[in-house]
């Protein structure tokens, strides 16, 4: 899966995910009510309403890119009913042949972590049948319980040819609380290193083991907001492809984008969600107006390839 | 919550939580085959046999115990037929007065752990109805992004009398990789500590303002496999609640469990999983037979119980 992430981002020339985060806010008035007068007021109207404003915008922009990421917090939130959308999300992206990353941040013990590995990128057998549970094709995995947790996912990804993207270094502002404290080592140069370096090199050494052609099935993320950690860690993790969320509503620039690549202009797939899905919001897209928000969404993408394509030619 | 979870640990006399991790290697297969014939061997057979397991099992043991925990893991590896026995397990725990653990391990950046906390402790708002997603009681939380992925639980627990646990110190065998580095800091003293006590203290702190009567309703998950960890984060948060896992099948002893708790005889509530709810399996308990499971899983309750009590006697 790795490869056909790869082959696309080449295809599309686009190191771009959207992410499908789709808060109510972020849905047009028009959509809702629709979704409301079938279903009611309900979790179920709900859900209704974020999948069809998906359906919507993948529609407008899959011949753009390459991957989606829809963030299950976002369906969750509505129980049952909103993950029966990010099902049905899933499958329209994949039918679409997007590369689907779900944000899905899960990590547990062992044999939990297998079971979150097997509902999320794998199957369970339950008699002699296979069942599939989201069946996306990469997952979001957190490290804080150490290889245990994270293991169980690799093995899943080998056997079905998936992919995951470990936490390193997050985008949010106080992700150096943890993330950045200083761990003393016994190594020779005697130095303290910060915590999202260890986890870096752990994801190279898990990465190494699990090759596609050219990057490692085992990814990292890494947020746009950090460009100078992100810098870091590519030199730690130059066979890793980077996940980069944080760029545009959260504050990342195109020019704070360029170290997180190689030089072969790989190794990279940067994040916008809001700044996506919610386009027609902004200033810059209001003239498409809530009703072409779609089409919004579309310019957005264009105006992000653009940026991107801008910095990493600038940095020659 | 907090208020009743300690409330119900001394009215039963057992601070015991119930893991309900149903795996399908613990379901008997008379249940097994009798959701198959009903629902054919699908994701929704298997839901409704581990959803038949739960509820057997927590009618044997409700009135011995405050609490259980059902680790979303093993229902979300069947997708949204797992969900929905993980939501009707949550369900019939409450009508039984129990409190529920959501053993889910959440986490995100602000905005996603904002979602999480809806879907899982509160509520969300569709047009004017109150939505509830899981609605379980408490929920645990990684504390990989630090405090804007906790602080959002936090928010939505004042508002709805509900807790989290956090994790600390887990009880698998890598948690050290991370949790056991050794950071530097600019203290007087100039030692060095490991991750986990400066998480401890962090769970402290947020506990701080969030107290119940006398325990915080942010709560601490320390594995009973490290004593001596929970030694010093029992001193290092006083007036936490420690969720402890790791007990019995992950190796765990009663004499471990002594320094989790308070001179008071509170502030752990222990949880055992496969060794309560698939007690029938084990040779100890091998004569209630598989018909009886549920009978095992009440035996192996009190033995449980007993254990602790013992322990708890003889630190004198």
């Amino acid at each position: 899966m790795i490869n056909k992430l790869v082959g696309k981002i080449k295809k599309t020339q686009a190191p771009i995910v959207v992410g499908l985060d789709p808060a109510m806010k972020f849905v047009p008035k028009h959509i809702q009510q629709k979704a409301f007068e079938e279903f009611g007021e309900t979790a179920k109207g709900a859900a209704e309403a974020i999948w069809q404003f998906n359906k919507a915008i993948v529609d407008a922009v899959c011949d753009l890119i390459p991957a989606v990421k829809p963030q299950i917090a976002m369906y969750e939130q509505f129980g049952v009913e909103g993950l029966i959308a990010f099902q049905k999300t899933v499958e329209y992206c994949k039918q679409k042949d997007l590369v689907v990353i779900g944000d899905v941040k899960r990590g547990d013990i062992g044999s939990t972590s297998e079971a979150y590995a097997a509902g999320h990128l794998g199957h369970v057998m339950v008699g002699s049948t296979v069942c599939r549970g989201f069946d996306e094709d990469f997952a979001t995995v957190n490290p804080y319980l150490g290889s245990d947790g994270v293991k169980p996912f690799i093995k899943v990804c080998q056997e079905e040819k998936k992919g995951i993207f470990v936490l390193v270094k997050t985008s949010n502002p106080s992700s150096g609380e943890l993330q950045d404290r200083l761990v003393k080592e016994d190594k020779e140069d005697g130095k303290a290193r910060p915590v999202y370096e260890i986890v870096g090199e752990q994801v190279a050494r898990w990465g190494e083991e699990c090759m596609g052609d050219s990057y490692s099935y085992v990814g990292a993320v890494v947020g746009a907001t950090y460009p100078e950690q992100g810098r870091i860690l590519r030199d730690i993790m130059p066979k890793t492809y980077i996940l980069v969320p944080g760029y545009g509503a959260q504050g990342g620039k195109g020019a704070d984008l360029v170290h997180f690549f190689n030089e072969d202009g790989l190794g990279a797939i940067v994040n916008s969600s809001r700044g996506i899905i919610a386009a027609y919001q902004q200033e810059q897209y209001a003239k498409y107006g809530a009703e072409n928000f779609a089409d919004a969404s579309r310019a957005a993408v264009l105006a992000m390839k653009e940026d991107i394509a801008q910095a990493l030619a600038a940095r020659g």
